[in-house]
């Protein structure tokens, strides 16, 4: 941090209280205290992330998940709970004129916060294991029809590549 | 698909042989041609994506990752010897002077490729999981400090929100 320049207020806000980020290394981060691994124990089984991007393209009905993802019935209904009390996902009853009630799972505001997440693993799969024929699925803006992507950008407005320096810091919540 | 103005002829280039995309429906894409769930098979297991996290950072040595991620070295041998065998990580002898020979264990290129994969999942629990504290890490471009984060853009110039509506389409690995 020897570099300070053109830092807005809130960067320097936003500095911890008692921690010495010159001086600071990763090692010294409780390890727990981490964003990725309180994701990863809620998503951290591959079947998860399946459901969410299932009912993020509107595959809502017990039968109709346990139908496009070849799941078990028993995992199925073991997973949409987990994400129920995660907060991620509701069920909601629902009924079409003349049919008779149905129940469906959709994702809450918080569920669909994981779409991003969603798209970085779709484009790490697309780039590193797609195989001769390239990627299985193409998403698009759907006002305009162009292709999405993620792009890593800071608060200065720089487009990050692969091969920009990006340094940790200790945050507000790195405890210690 | 019903406007297709504006389109590159990228796009129509990658519109799928034999494939109606617009009576497609998310239902007939065979759920397992599908990257998320193939990094989600790489990544599925919490402990994978710390080791990467870890190695991400500069974390190492087999003792270093043991000690700082609290991992059972019996478990984080194994996980290392999964990411090695799936390309992502590499070993490497080195020694500094005066000592003696050590080994190391470094991401390769496709295992920093993952860099977007951990900037999602640490965005959301930023968001959802970090408790009143706020989160535990800030990632910040190393060049001029500005706090990172991940923008989804379309090809068109588009900068996207929660809110924007997306659209799948299939691929040319759609398969089927």
């Amino acid at each position: 941090m020897s570099d300070i320049r053109g830092h807005s207020p809130e960067y320097h806000a936003r500095r911890v209280e008692g921690v010495d980020a010159e001086r600071w290394s990763w090692r010294e981060q409780d390890s727990s205290a981490c964003s990725i691994a309180r994701t990863m124990a809620v998503l951290g089984e591959p079947w998860t992330v399946l459901v969410v991007r299932d009912l993020l393209h509107g595959v809502r009905r017990f039968d109709d998940l346990v139908a496009h993802l070849g799941i078990a019935r028993t995992v199925l209904s073991r997973r949409l709970a987990a994400l129920v009390s995660a907060g991620l996902v509701e069920t909601a009853d629902y009924r079409e004129a003349g049919r008779r009630t149905r129940r469906e799972y959709r994702l809450t505001a918080a569920g669909r916060d994981l779409r991003p997440v969603l798209m970085a693993l779709m484009a790490y799969g697309d780039a590193h294991l797609a195989g001769p024929d390239g990627p299985p699925v193409r998403v698009e803006h759907a006002d305009c029809g162009a292709e999405v992507h993620l792009e890593p950008v800071c608060a200065h407005g720089h487009r990050l590549g692969p091969d920009d320096r990006l340094r940790s810091t200790p945050g507000p919540g790195a405890g210690g």
